[in-house]
């Protein structure tokens, strides 16, 4: 590790620090991180404030975290109406539509399906939406730039079990999942998706699902954008067709450049932020540095990240922490020397399936100027010689 | 409705709950959980009151928890002198002793390291200890019974680089990891264990570690009893010989039934507990349940977990869920009817080494009697026709 000035123990007047000499606090039943460590918080993100007063972000901070699971308290939010205080014991969710038997479950009921556990991205599809559509780069931290990302363990009922009770009729094929909110958010999904891997998520990294996450219980849906995962899940309609509920005709599509939108755009692209360094950071002088980061895709795992220090001209492909899991937040880390010059870094990821991130360019090329979702460029940061790290276009 | 069970709403009115017509909480910047979920706390548990005041316990609640995840607000604690208030700027890591350069590391300096990333459980040594000695079985739940007992992804520096740093002398064999709070836990730490899979955590579950798991930092010692993994570390001390410090000269070391002592019993054995159902809980009615639980090897990931459902004559094999990664909490489902009748549920866990669990008198025929460390013993719980789980001997 030549390079890392770890100071020589040089001796000095012993001290007694003040928190061994006094009796520490007793065991307790729920703890929380450590009082110095307050600062570090979802970012509140308010870019629609004038024209969606109601809706209401909040950024995990990836450049505070070091390992791929999020605690649940740092699990991103968007809220169109709010977090909503729903009751649990009267809370239901009722499968109905062009099923045999319609059927309606309280939380109880539900305790003795079947479950399972995985581990899974949420990603909202408007995230790194200010990369996407300010002229000038923003300068500010992976929580307001990129933290509409996290990543937790899930809990839950397949949903194909639940379907399969009720008895999908033939003609079923596409389910319209609605949350028990104020906006009712609403999607329409495709029923193979459902009987695939979607999952009724009861428990997230352990415990009950958050009350921003959806408690009593959400859609999981590995992979879909973020929305899709219908929050405080009440409803699913099965249909012969999509709805073309609000939020999937208006909210979440995507205009192109040749004018015509895209709606279902459901699988999250292959994408990767370095965390370490990256943008508001400082770096303390020459030498080694840990590049680390985050990968991820909704189409599979991934297959390869590669890391270049010279704005894409040539790339090192960086180690991936295992396991490496499918639709899940895979961390990446390179070893690496800063030299005090001016540099610009770059994160390239591959998934399972070969698709690789788009550069910027290539990426606002396919869109109307004004779309913002689904963007999943390459993130440069410019090193400058003083070592400030900046957010830039390259 | 207080105090009444509430009907199936077969057939009732509909109702707009209040959570749809309110407008719901903003995001905010660090969440909890559901203020329904208030009761999913850790089990405060005193043993030593009287021979131990300071010593203060509390077991995570497993008997609640469905994932492989343990939140960290309800990692188990044990303090032998209290959660000391560490400040992470004061805070110093020294590697001293039969070292060529003596280092002394705070914090900032530990963030330039190389990390690694992995997901271990911790098991205190004493965890289980009242099946172990209580002369009938206690009826308690999992948090109780075997709450000493959690698993978190953690974030560190393999102490590996940090020792190679201060260069090791060849008659360095041993490490004595000392922590910074008033009891001063000390432990001896064979060398190849630090030079093999030991980390420096400075990260749990993605945010720093928690004041309860030794902010700003502890030894990570995958597999090997809770205390070694010493908290609030503050001093590596290379040494060619163990300290016999008290407490592994004392509290921790196992009287055998021959009358001699055991000491540096460092690994973990394989275990498992059915989490659902357990003891505390109620059978609602007959029919398909979910047997499920945890199982876990201080040596290696677990290769097999077989349940019983009549006392141990037969056995079924159940599902463990991917990934199975060693030294790391599996966790394990099978599918069962329970029809009713008097029912006698075991689980017996088998891993990578074929060590297999031992059953508790076999367990209990090494030991004198009074011995509660390592009891790693086939849990048996009882389900009585009136649905009734109960803790037995068996």
């Amino acid at each position: 590790m030549a390079g890392i000035a770890a100071p020589r123990m040089a001796h000095s007047e012993p001290v007694i620090p003040d928190w061994v000499t006094v009796a520490g606090e007793r065991a307790r039943g729920y703890g929380m991180p450590a009082g110095q460590e307050a600062h570090v918080q979802r970012a509140i993100i308010e870019p629609f404030k004038d024209i969606a007063p109601s809706f209401s972000f909040s950024g995990t901070p990836h450049q505070r975290l070091r390992g791929t699971i999020t605690p649940s308290g740092l699990h991103f939010e968007v809220h169109h109406g709010g977090r909503p205080n729903v009751d649990p014991e009267q809370h239901r969710l009722m499968i109905h539509g062009l099923v045999e038997r319609p059927l309606k479950f309280d939380l109880d009921s539900l305790g003795r399906y079947p479950m399972v556990t995985a581990t899974h991205f949420l990603e909202c599809s408007g995230n790194s939406l200010f990369n996407a559509i300010m002229p000038e780069p923003m300068q500010a931290g992976c929580d307001v730039l990129h933290g509409l990302l996290s990543n937790t363990e899930w809990t839950g009922i397949p949903m194909s079990i639940l379907l399969e009770e009720a008895g999908v009729k033939p003609e079923g094929l596409w389910v319209v999942a609605v949350g028990n909110d104020g906006p009712s958010l609403a999607r329409s999904i495709p029923i193979e998706k459902l009987m695939d891997d979607a999952m009724l998520a009861l428990y997230q990294n352990g415990e009950r699902v958050r009350p921003e996450q959806g408690y009593p219980m959400r859609l999981l849906l590995p992979g879909y954008e973020g929305n899709m995962n219908v929050k405080w899940l009440t409803s699913l309609w099965v249909t012969d067709a999509p709805a073309h509920t609000k939020d999937e005709s208006g909210e979440y599509t995507e205009l192109l450049a040749d004018g015509s939108a895209v709606k279902f755009t459901f699988g999250m692209g292959v994408k990767s932020i370095i965390t370490h360094p990256s943008a508001t950071m400082t770096m303390s002088g020459q030498g080694y540095y840990e590049i680390s980061g985050l990968a991820w895709s909704g189409s599979g795992p991934i297959r390869r990240v590669e890391i270049s220090a010279d704005g894409g001209q040539s790339w090192a492909e960086a180690e991936l922490v295992e396991p490496v899991l499918s639709r899940a937040l895979t961390r990446f880390r390179l070893p690496w020397r800063w030299e005090g010059a001016p540099t610009l870094l770059m994160s390239r990821a591959e998934d399972s399936t070969g698709a690789v991130q788009p550069t910027r360019s290539e990426w606002k090329a396919r869109y109307d100027p004004s779309n913002f979702l689904h963007n999943n460029a390459i993130q440069a940061w410019q090193i400058t010689s003083e070592g400030m790290v900046q957010n830039v276009y390259a």
